[in-house]
């Protein structure tokens, strides 16, 4: 007998009958014997629908205010899934975060979570029920109701899994896994049964948008064992997050190709190279809430370098703007820049220990005539930014040069 | 310097517009010096969306989750119009039925408060807030969500105006005041400054539709003054609920005409006089959870009585096919019955000390050829059992003959 949490997203819980059928399965995990806990998000499209309704009435909705308003839409859902379950037979109570209690800090709408008093969820699953938990929310030391932010349901299945000492928590998704790289582009990728936690932060961040990247790394923190499933296919063991040195042995050198077609890059030309500069350069981005991703910067010569960096295609022009003074009162030479591009990356903790990965990357890249812009690396992760009309192209070549489309 | 409770109902609360009508109208209250504590349904329309949906998990849903479901409703409601408030530049707060805390008896989907804790509120007006709490709801001993059924949102604003000791508490409506009778059929019907308790009792469960019978049974007990008004007027000074004592000497003798074409009657003629009968006849109607309304039972003779009630006009079918077998059983002659009829009562406390009240009325009725089928008295009420078709007349006959078309 194991103790499960499952976390069931709002597309998987976006009607009536979809919810009869989380019902269903979270039946069978019982009747093999399982503890349950589950939770669930909002259903799809209810949380959009009740920002939309506050900003009717207030344009910025005042931030406590908007919690108690969004809670709400989990909170419908416990309540649906709970009667789902009392229907088949079984014994199941729902819980609000304020309920459980989930205590957080007191930053409405991106509240982080302090602390989880899990006795009564204890001496529930002990008196056989099933506990459903409103994802996404708890409250804070005064009572006042929080939410953690967009997909903080997720974070609320990890923390409680950890607060449980569970044996897994599974996050069901629209996705069966975590794939070698994006079906649609290769359809040859593969779903892989283990990935690290390292290597899923890379792939996260990089743009495979299969989990949140801070339920990953509080997964990590608190050694929570993480799968991944899907909630609309019956069988498959879908992808488990495990920690490196657990499996080393068993890990393949690259265990997938990311990418993102959302950047833009910035370079400014003819910097003077002195200490100081990139804080010049980037202080003003950050002060206008910008996220940065790549920076790259070259050793310089006669006293000039290079600067670049890559952000979200939408803020494209907004730096431009912003830098174009910065440039000035340094001195540089000239600030270009481009958002036709985008980024690949080759994520795995395998690559540590092989040096040649990057040549075999650059190599199949050149063979197709594909130049790099940029290259950073990390040490689970080469990144390059190349044309964006090559990307589909970068993706399988790399994919096939290192055989991820045979059997794991 | 008053400490005001404020209760607004679904329709007064329907949309985003209407919420900022709310708003501007608790920020004059308040601008006049004020303390207002603000009570809110759920926006129209919307606690039958949730019962719908969660009918559509589950055929009976389960009353614990169908709390935690519809008490949503409310919270929603809560946080829009805090943000209103706030967007007129006021400091307010909302608190859901648990975060007050409201504390209930555990009987879910109707609730009854057992105690209140007015400290974080009375805190909260000390330092300028307008709180704003939902209606219809509180949390059981155990931290489980209750509401108080249908209508519970007037009782609310009752219970918080006794817990609060509060000067009034003012139930927002879309009718202005208690009127003598409807004006759809009397349109000379005048809106009554005061009503004592005992009359508005009787006049609201005799379908005068303004108020919760049990708020106002609840702000008699804890002698809360009680004003309805309309939100949809500016101006106004609504119906004020009294206590008898304080206001005897203004009394008129006649309050209104309240009347209630929702019933049916049923008599079994020829019934055996003796003790036990009517239990045997009425038990087997409150067993299948029918309410009856009027009773009457005359004197008899030849040890034969005639025994008459009234129930919903829903339930007519289903009493005769209880009592058929129930006649045959204590040797009742037959059962007879009618669903074309209608109840027409006459109401106020001034008819204690007033003998000629029911000549009055039998006399007016007689003038216009309306023969009575049934009639039934308290200290305060006559009511008359009528064919249904003279139901307008009746009304508006009575209502000059009281004078209740006069100026007050």
């Amino acid at each position: 007998m194991a103790l499960i949490v499952q976390k069931y997203g709002g597309t998987s819980v976006g009607s009536p009958e979809r919810i009869k059928n989380v019902a269903r399965r979270v039946a069978r995990w019982q009747g093999q014997g399982h503890q349950v806990v589950v939770v669930v998000s909002a259903m799809s499209g209810e949380t959009n629908r009740l920002i939309a309704l506050a900003k009717e009435v207030q344009a910025n909705p005042e931030p406590r205010e908007l919690d108690v308003m969004v809670s709400t839409g989990e909170q419908v859902t416990i309540a649906l899934l709970t009667m789902a379950l009392v229907d088949l037979g079984l014994k199941a109570r729902s819980y609000t975060g304020g309920q459980v209690r989930i205590l957080t800090d007191s930053a409405y709408t991106k509240a982080r979570i302090v602390k989880i008093d899990e006795d009564k969820l204890r001496a529930d699953l002990s008196d056989g029920y099933i506990i459903v938990v409103a994802g996404f929310q708890g409250e804070d030391e005064g009572g006042n109701i929080t939410t953690l932010g967009r997909g903080g349901s997720d974070t609320t299945g990890v923390a409680l899994a950890a607060a449980l000492k569970a044996d897994e928590c599974q996050i069901y998704t629209d996705v069966d896994g975590v794939y070698t790289t994006d079906p649609r582009i290769v359809p040859e990728a593969r779903r892989l049964n283990t990935i690290t936690f390292e290597e899923m932060l890379e792939m996260a961040s990089l743009g495979s948008k299969v989990l949140q990247i801070r339920s990953v790394e509080f997964a990590g923190k608190y050694r929570v064992k993480l799968r991944v499933l899907s909630s609309f296919e019956e069988e498959g063991a879908g992808t488990l997050i495990t920690f490196e040195e657990d499996d080393k042995m068993e890990q393949a050198t690259i265990s997938g190709i990311a990418f993102n077609r959302d950047e833009a890059k910035i370079t400014i030309l003819g910097v003077p190279d002195r200490p100081g500069i990139a804080y010049q350069i980037l202080g003003p981005v950050g002060d206008a809430n910008i996220d940065v991703d790549m920076i790259v910067q070259n050793v310089g010569h006669d006293g000039l370098t290079d600067f670049s960096f890559t952000v979200h295609r939408n803020d494209y022009q907004k730096v431009l703007g912003i830098l174009k003074p910065v440039a000035a009162h340094i001195k540089a030479r000239e600030v270009q820049g481009g958002d036709k591009i985008a980024k690949v990356s080759i994520v795995g903790v395998g690559m540590r220990s092989h040096a040649g990965i990057a040549s075999t990357a650059f190599r199949t890249l050149a063979e197709e005539g594909i130049n790099i812009q940029m290259i950073s690396t990390s040490e689970i992760k080469i990144s390059v930014v190349i044309d964006e009309k090559y990307m589909e192209l970068a993706v399988r070549v790399l994919h096939k040069a290192f055989g991820l489309d045979q059997p794991q």
